[in-house]
């Protein structure tokens, strides 16, 4: 059994966002008893991972360390037309990756304790994303 | 065909380890013809990957080398109360990932020569750590 | 419904390297309505990763960048006989990762826009490499 939809984050600024709540509130995983959720977002400057849930220090951390590792303005860039923050968002979107595979059991997302889903946002302005949700049941 | 399983790999310290063995010695893959193995971590500063099988100096620098990437006690960092070496351990999860997704092929894992499983402990004192596998044939 | 078949990429030269065409060439998605394709590469010092289809540029950037977050000839490494660039080859594959899950819709890989699939050769001379394709349909 594949289910398959497309969501639509609405746009949220640069930084790490938790977005567990957003994505199951459109997703029926009910009819799963025990499979595979993929979450796949369609762009090259915004990933996807999984992190700490609670304390919002957390993310605003990996904001900062996520711009100490790849610094903006690099002398030796090349692909700089659209902006000192986009060829650095190809990159750190490459680190964490686009996709997510959660696996499902009895119905549920079956994620650790401390475990939630983050948007990762590397533009200054990227709009709303695009994710493709596939459950494999 | 979905089969799923839960694993606790037992604690270890601070480091790259190989559990390939670990994990096949839990697994039955023998039913299955074609598909994937799914391994998902439920942690958040532990972490899986794949890669060299043999030489444990290639484990050791990994770990010399991800302590250069994301040092610690760098001095901007908020979630700092569970320890120095807890918000590094949540970045470098998040840069190895919380799964991985191998083929299945005849029956068994369709590893390269040199591939093996590694578990990233980031944490000093980890503790025992859940793995669900999920094998979709 | 499960379809598995390997490919082999022609050797390439160090760098990033988009083969959205060569894979899509030899794989037959159409029987496929939805599901997920993974691509696997079996290899420990070269990655697979999605990202900017466009400007070459940007795969220049991408070369840079990694070599300048993960530099040849740290003093620490041991895992050193097979040349400087191996190490670091092996840290940067687990970086960007080993295997890629994009949807299929349709029949057709449901990539955004702008993105493409990568090889990250990162060894001087590494050789063909290759891919195991899973469609899970």
């Amino acid at each position: 059994m594949v289910i398959q939809s497309e969501i639509v984050l609405k746009a949220r600024p640069r930084g790490f966002h938790l977005i567990t709540d957003e994505i199951l509130s459109q997703l029926d995983l009910g009819k799963c008893r025990h499979g595979i959720l993929n979450l796949f977002i369609k762009h090259t400057s915004a990933g996807l991972t999984i992190n700490e849930n609670c304390d919002p220090d957390v993310r605003m951390d990996f904001e900062s360390v996520f711009n100490r590792l790849i610094p903006e303005n690099l002398s030796f860039l090349r692909h700089t037309l659209e902006g000192p923050d986009d060829m650095p968002a190809h990159i750190k979107a490459s680190l964490v990756g686009f996709s997510v595979s959660i696996p499902i059991t009895d119905g549920i997302l079956n994620l650790g304790t401390w475990q939630g889903i983050y948007l990762c946002e590397f533009r200054n302005h990227g709009g709303a994303r695009k994710i493709v949700c596939t459950i494999q049941a």
